[in-house]
């Protein structure tokens, strides 16, 4: 049972932070809710949370502040823009970033709230929509010790797993790039190998027996089988944001990634056919195409083959 | 237990091929051996197994006839070369092909026995020589019922798991070969993830993380994280012929293998350092190599990092 | 003017071998004509040849013989097949090879060739169709000074500048097999710059900056400029043979090329488009469709962008 | 004869800012000078230029004002930041830029210019610091035509040749990325190339046929031929930072470029080796060493082979 006298605020309130923002209040924290469109907070307003109409506002009380946003750009602009969270933020209080972010912004936000007497803890998750719906998130958490026992609570209302990662959150970040990498790279191949099983006559069976190896990608198993891509949980022009993240944090430190380098050719290959708006994993697409089906002719794929 | 009465020939006794004759002898199953090199047969021989000078010799008294050869050259030759088993067959006898070919030259093989009386049961088999050695193989089977069914206690005195694949050896094939492909990649984007963790300081805690996302491919990750890679399971030059084989199958049936074509060429820059004899999946050294580190530095990366 | 007592036997009458044996024929050397498909000869024979029936006859009162075939496998069958030119070469006799293949094949014509008595020259042609016939090709020769020294008023008849590569046809098969990766990659970074400078709106003054640049490239610049891909001066299926035999004479000598690996992938994606017959360079197509264009839009490129 | 009553602002004297204003200045223009670290200036002072502390201070005399700089921020910064030139610059004045932008920050500066009375004029330059030195540069240039008119002199002082690409300067940047893409793609295929030919004992032949196929590019034959990349015309972090500025400005009209991806992680994995200070076509080195050679091994390689 949550602590009573603990007040949060979600700020970011998209497919991912309401998942979030829903099992915090269902677990019953006093909540205060901001998105930059307002329409998205009425349903946590209905159901008794506050309602703020700045960053800055709504964390004016808040123990724990929760962020679920877009990327680096917007992750600072909420953290220093005009009406941040900054200024407002009362000492001691814990600011958990969800978004994935580069390391170096990670190192940053900890010294801007270091300087401010709040504490910064990366708190990356993975899992998606329907994970975060569910209140199974993984989370990869890092920051000072005191400040995540205090936001412990929170984090576990929305997480099947918390993996502490140590003190430094640019470490959390690390980590969750790679593993994005990891994951980005794994739908490549499944679309090549899936291509080639069509192809070969193999499909169904070859289906079948990555869901045996990979249980826990049987989503992505389904999906690309089927060619299952309307139903977005993560959008095409947000994975590409992704991949890009994962290169420039991959050359800060020397290292090239070419099945990133791959992978974001054929984001960008299916930009260009007019699929931005596609779950992430429809770049597998491209390599359908490249052995001779129409992206059509993929719908009904599921049934047979 | 085996019946007594069947007569299983095995021809071809390398690091797989070992490992199965060791499991049908051991089943109880009469068994003929054969090898190129006749050294490799007298384990078998003093264990009571009769010795066979020429493939033909070894097929002339067999019910069940399994061969573990090299590629697709080496099988054709013990089948329709000078002194191969076509010739020599019982009628109603089936050869279990156990070794990774092209889904083609299982077509021809098929028609090869059928021509002569005898059957072909494709019957490739996933797992390293650790796992022959133990009996716990899984076998892609597809062939005539009645053949596999004739072969089913022999092929059961090796496997873990059997998964049947209908009765066209050329389906097993490309099974074989799509699933191939699949290991193949994911070892790449391991080699890419892991020099991306190294060089961000999370390697440790990354190969734990695909350690539980990936429970079977726990030795690859523990291999490819400690660079260990002086004991083969299976060496890089016999890594590549099968890259090819999976190039040349996609190909004929026109489907582009980008990862299939990047592992390749990761595999001739391994073999220009030298490391042919490796185990195969050192190929991931050169990822490490391009981001800054040298292979010997590989050598004792398990302990820290 | 040639040499009357010379006679020339021209075995393949494909687009390029009619064009080199046109040039011979029209220098004024006796000319003996083989073809698989006889009605290639007729027009040859209406101008005085002599026809064979097979390569054998065709060389028997041959000083000269040049092939002008498709591949390893078939420059091997002429030679070592059945009916094929070995036995019935004259001592002191001089073999022509305009057919580009791998350097272990120059090796074994050479040897073969000496065992008899007979010579083989190695005379890689670089240059179309169209370059063929109006005895503008460049040729690249290696062998025996005195065999090349025979031969030499035959390769001036079709030749616009001849390059001796010293006494190994071996050498004269990997310079034209590095030249011919050269082209393709050239090729490929034009569809790559050429996609690019279409969405970006430059492509009419980038096209003619490259053949500024590039005065040797006229025709590709304007056939991948204006999607002319229809009338084949070398089909897609002989580019790809092509890359096949520069990707594996590179793997011998344990040379990876990740450009030849892309070209390769691109040109399976366009036969999987049932793009085969086209011009070889129609795989930048792939490039095109990649940045969102359609494979039909390209046709009338050329007079407008 | 330069006009005489034409006043020229050089600001940015590195290797190509440095040439170019040496032209300016020997043509007999009146110059004033700026540069970050002041000691690049003396040689001009010395020679009866004028010296300005700031970007501002430099333009206020100025008809014609070049900037010669590293990327878009630092031009940004110039034009826009504290003590930049836009208000500084008077009525009519024409800023013509020579370092290679993205074209939306050519039509941002088009915008700031016009708001101000001022005139913005692309005029990328195409050409190694020998050639800006040399007064050769080939120059790209694109604004409204009566300020190109006005600038025009200034141009001809240092360009051997002028390319007008009309009135947007984003055309002109878009010209400018594409063609150093399309150069840098050659550099990558002579990379691989060369390792290829030297592998197969061909590269002296090779290199003076490329030579003789790209007598543009002669320079870069001899350098990659020799592994020459001491004296850096152009660093490699130079060149990266251009390749990601071409990969940008082609995702931006959705268009993948597979080998610009090849070659930011060639250039990457050259920075992990520390090559950072070498010519940016050090990247080819990737190549040589993944053939199995040492990059030391270069160093005697325009010798011999």
């Amino acid at each position: 049972m949550a602590d009573k006298n603990i007040t949060v605020a979600c700020i970011g309130l998209g497919r991912m932070g309401a998942g979030i923002a829903t099992n915090i209040q269902r677990a019953g924290f006093h909540l205060t809710v901001h998105n930059r469109t307002p329409e998205k907070t009425e349903r946590f307003v209905a159901a008794g949370a506050r309602f703020a109409r700045t960053p800055r506002e709504a964390v004016e009380a808040a123990d724990i502040v929760t962020t679920s946003l877009m990327d680096d750009a917007s992750v600072l602009e909420v953290v220093n823009g005009a009406d941040g969270i900054l200024p407002g933020m009362r000492a001691g209080a814990v600011h958990l970033g969800t978004t994935t972010t580069s390391p170096n912004l990670s190192t940053r936000l900890a010294e801007l709230h270091a300087a401010r007497g709040s504490d910064y803890v990366a708190a990356h998750v993975l899992g998606r929509p329907d994970a975060a719906a569910a209140g199974k998130l993984v989370s990869l958490v890092a920051g000072k010790p005191k400040a995540i026992e205090r936001a412990r609570q929170v984090i576990d209302a929305y997480s099947a797993r918390v993996i502490l990662m140590g003190e430094d959150p640019a470490v959390a970040s690390s980590m969750k790039l790679v593993g994005n990498f990891f994951l980005a790279g794994l739908v490549e191949i499944m679309g090549e190998a899936f291509a080639f099983a069509e192809n070969r006559g193999v499909l169904a069976p070859f289906s079948e027996m990555v869901k045996t190896f990979l249980p826990g990608a049987q989503e992505y198993v389904d999906r690309i089988r089927s060619c299952d891509f309307d139903r977005a949980g993560f959008t095409l022009d947000a994975g590409l944001k992704d991949i890009r993240l994962i290169l420039e944090a991959a050359a800060e430190v020397h290292v090239p990634l070419p099945c990133a380098s791959l992978v974001r050719d054929r984001c960008i290959a299916a930009q260009a056919r007019g699929l931005n708006q596609r779950d992430w994993s429809v770049f597998t697409a491209i390599s359908r195409m490249d052995a001779g089906r129409s992206y059509e002719s993929g719908a009904g794929r599921g049934a047979g083959a």
